[in-house]
């Protein structure tokens, strides 16, 4: 197989960030399979193809439905809003396939799951963009745990911290509106970290969470995107159905124990997406602001000079960065999405599941799930409760 | 009043801190009141006669009984085990002494009370030691809070991460039996970020936490001390009877939010004791590692420069930093017991009670013992509820 | 005009970054002019067609001297060896095309002064590859400048630290030959440090230098690229002919001073590009391995809150920031590029010199050698002396 | 020997800090010989009085001319004006008593040749004020160095920057008076910097330099101190005489490079004492302001995870670090006098000269006029031709 046909459905900062990802890939892995820019699908006939032209894709198309039967496609992307990501992910994968989905996988855990069977039955490919596992420096600290050069692990804690809403009159935007987004900073920032903490730590056992919306109304949007919405004269005012900030205690399979924070009102973090874990061999610490670096530390370095390492991970040693820039010159967030690409390349050609999977976002929304239930019931919740629904 | 004489009972790592406090006031703080290092009481004659050279006392005692009495003493400063604290505080209570406790005030909450009460009937001043509140730049922070520049606030989170019990043949110290040292992690360094959440943020109002402890047996020490401990050959193990790490989550009554983490286990944090507040109009960050800089963020800093400054609080402008040293030299750890004992010469000066004291102890032990119940049950455990008792 | 037909010449690093930059503008930067990316040449017709596909242009051919005169190229890009700049960009000028020729302009001052005289005659547009510029931090550094809120300027140190020639054994690649080179870490990295200068401060008055090589003579390379070599079982050694360091003295115009240093030998240091401005209002600093950040400190911040900020040059109000992700987002090395371009397709359709162009580079090339004379001949030398040669 | 009497001219800044140290040794290193707070000596009766109660001082005297030829005295210490250092070392040592001078040694290298050859005739013990060497982390780089494991040294860079007379209103204090302060930013700040360099790089072969003084005249003061001037109404002006910058470059004899900056006027560093040395096995980082900490980089640390670390130099393994508090507790500024008494204490019991002594005061007096030197005849002075002077 010399290329992978791609579908993408939708077109805003998502569609953007993996068009430009399927770009990238054939100049900087060309060893990987090339995955071609096919066909982009959006509503608006005229935005999806203002942005066919913009991001480099061979034709633009209305109808998603069309799309994913199509012949001449092989690999169907949504990064259309979490509310269709189910239908769409389980005509195409009926259809035969592969499938790169964006996070959330859907709504709510009995969606996720009935993708992720359909995915199975038909033995497609699946993917989920959890795009922050393919930092360089997450990927070092991922070889530092499972290497076992960081022991038994402890400790696991993790901020997703933003401010962008903090403002009381920034407008009810449709990610503050639960019928839409689902969720509010938990589902938006949460799942990342409860993503990071499973691809490093392994399963949770038991969670327990605490929510809060500390703005209850704000003014309604006349045109709402996701992080931003346009300004308007409205005064009136409509009821926020999602959190701003949720956090949650919890217990891992391996005896790891973690706390985790998303919020919106964290004034000064910008997007702050930070983890530390302890083990009894060493630590390592991460924020996404300086996403180059790895902060690492050593228990059994000579006495005199332990500390925490700052490593920047754009060695050639480290995985993706040769692809990229001599060593000590950064990469950004586009990059990520470069190398989820390269891994869904690989995983094709080498006839295996990428990583993350649809399995990773089932269980990811099994956890946001168990959370939720935590809060409204005001208890700990176990994930084999959730396991039995 | 011109001088207050001192009986300080114990002379420990907390006597000897203590001890250069008082010798440091008339030296860097003249215009104080006068402590006068009277005498110093200790179980063993000949390790407090030590003490008393080395440290600089008028006389030594080992009868604390005796101590409290003595009409040529003002103020009993209590640094023995925390098993003995509620005894002494009463007696001396009793006697008309002002007090001087370092934290925790007692082993549980009833005890607390028990000590408080005697003390108001008394009508003496009481302090406790929450020496952290007396770093210039926690003291920048409180001000910052207080004067509403961080406006409503929304976050409070706090960790309290060190490493010095990693090694599972670390022995079983003293502060690892629950009958000695009453709690692990949660009371010796919780019970500072519980301190400091209510000084900067209010009352709490509910809380639910998780507690661990990750080595369940160590060798038997021969000889115990605070925070280390003779090496020997016995291979013989003992349980540890205390959590090696809690975490929590909490409300508080302004309805700003709370996370918490104590912890023994963080490997590379030799004593990482930090807190972050984020408010409506900024936030503040603050390490003890580096514990001359506050990181403070305002909202409302002109659009294209806004970012948390790292503020050294060695200026004049920043409270007790005028007396040490040019601006940019830092202090220690120590200067904070110096200041401590600043605001209770003050206080007897000026007639009222000394921030913080034990109603301040009593609040901290409440959360917990709130915290412990809400492991225990696996519940959220409220303030009221513990008030009730 | 729509689009401007680019033939670029060399394919190695530089070719890379450009062709990255060529293919995001249109994607990221829709309001601008387009680059169309036509032409790419190289000597070797195998590895020029290898990077054609790899890179995204319609043709490849291996004749430079053909190319720069054809009618379908508006613009060269010379990214081949700094020893041909000359005869390639004087050929093109000639020919009428735009250029954007990559730094060093040539191996020295009198070289440099015939292509911007060429290109000047000639009409045409001219840029050189001074890229650091563009990230959005320095951006924002320039307007702190510029706007006169760092005040006067006193201060300006720099240094470009890199260790990739550390050890002793490591092959004599070309760029540690002068007859390729032309120079070490002096015009390699000492050159983005004074264009930066030049950028932010102004122009230079006199300079003072010292260089070293420290390891002499190093293993012939069986194969020469740019920052890597093959390594080989060769034992014979060369001598080394560039400097391994560089460090300079300098006089500005405005009345300000500076410290510049230039090394491949400092041990940890991937790629450290950083400089710091010191004014009567105000200070930045900015270190390229954390190029998403610029630290400001302003004089007139309130007493008690004066700091170094960390502001994160990803806001919407950053240049160039908004054209990429959401506020926090980094960006990476390549984006500056991408800046660079998009500079360069405004200045052609604002029928303006984009900036950084020849000027600059001669410019540079002017305090370049000036250090160099200082160094040889141990004393300061003057820029108007250099302005006389 | 039990203790030793010290006889202390002077009583501002400098005699608050070694006072302190006197007081401290006894209580933290009481296994070291005991310094006995004998005598003070002032012009100011009053004031010298004051400071005798204030520090703890057992008498205080206003003739130092008796003081230095009391048989109850064996060590002088001299912290008085620079001015006056010369005359007293001398009668001092002459008398025989050790000398503890604080830098700099006198206002010229003439001075301090007299000052060591007195000091080496009678055959006392000497040592100056070269405080920052007794940082814990500093003794940490020292070892390092020293015990080869960061290589052959490469680079040298430091800085001491400071901002306090950025206001052009700041008035004349005695620092800016060339007569009294013998010298400017390079006396004060460069002095240490050239200390540090000798104590960890070896000895300066050449230096060329630059000096400035950005603000030529200032308001007369009405009464002068350190760093500080009771401000006036006074707009008479007044010149400033001594250097507000000076920066230089140097080679060692090691074969080493280095780089010198010392100012006053770098907005937001109050007062940023720093360095690094690059050597071909590692490198190490120092910053006064968080002067418990070193960053250490070492070259041959697992390729994967090479990066600077940031040792807190409080454990137990530090030097000095013991005999304070627990790992990770932060000392400050006046710990280092601390240190510097308590290894004059053990060079007196070991008989042996204590380090830094009169040579290195000498040696770098040398240094500071070379550069001073360079600036004037704008030229590379090399140190072998100051020692001929």
């Amino acid at each position: 197989m010399s290329s992978v046909r791609v579908g993408m459905i939708g077109y805003k900062f998502m569609g953007k960030a993996h068009s430009n990802a399927y770009r990238s890939v054939p100049m900087f892995f060309p060893q990987a399979v090339k995955p071609e820019m096919s066909v982009i699908c959006g509503r608006d006939p005229k935005g999806v193809k203002e942005a066919q032209e913009q991001f480099g894709w061979q034709e633009s198309v209305t109808d998603w439905r069309e799309l994913v039967t199509r012949e001449d496609i092989d690999l169907i992307d949504i990064n259309a809003p979490s509310d269709v990501h189910k239908e769409i992910a389980i005509a195409a994968a009926q259809a035969g396939k592969h499938i790169f989905c964006e996070k959330p996988l859907a709504l709510n855990l009995k969606d996720s799951r009935e993708m992720l069977e359909a995915a199975e039955t038909a033995g497609i490919k699946h993917m989920i963009g959890f795009n922050y596992r393919f930092s360089p420096a997450v990927q070092l600290a991922k070889d530092l745990v499972e290497s076992g050069r960081l022991g038994k692990i402890y400790h696991f804690r993790a901020n997703f911290l933003q401010d962008w809403i903090l403002d009381p009159e920034f407008p009810l935007v449709w990610r503050l509106q639960k019928e839409i987004a689902g969720s509010g900073s938990h589902g938006d920032l949460g799942a990342h970290l409860i993503d990071m903490a499973r691809y490093l730590v392994g399963e949770f056992t038991e969670v327990i969470g605490m929510s809060e919306t500390f703005i209850k109304e704000r003014p309604i949007a006349s045109e709402m995107t996701g992080l931003t919405a346009k300004g308007n004269s409205n005064t009136e005012k409509g009821p926020v159905t999602v959190d701003d900030a949720t956090l949650f205690l919890a217990r891992f399979e391996s005896g790891a124990i973690g706390s985790f924070e998303a919020t919106r009102f964290a004034a000064g973090h910008r997007s702050t997406n930070s983890f530390e874990i302890n083990g009894s061999l060493g630590s390592v610490k991460f924020d996404f602001e300086r996403m180059n670096e790895l902060e690492v530390y050593f228990v059994n370095d000579a006495e005199d000079v332990q500390g925490f390492r700052r490593v920047m991970a754009t060695d050639g040693v480290h995985k993706y960065a040769e692809a990229w820039w001599p060593t000590g010159h950064p990469i950004g967030f586009d990059h990520t999405f470069t190398h989820e690409v390269v891994e869904f390349m690989n995983a094709i050609e080498e006839d295996r599941q990428p990583v993350p999977n649809f399995h990773d976002g089932v269980a990811c929304q099994a956890v946001l799930e168990a959370v939720e239930r935590s809060v409204e019931e005001r208890r700990w919740v176990t994930l084999s409760e959730m396991a039995e629904d």
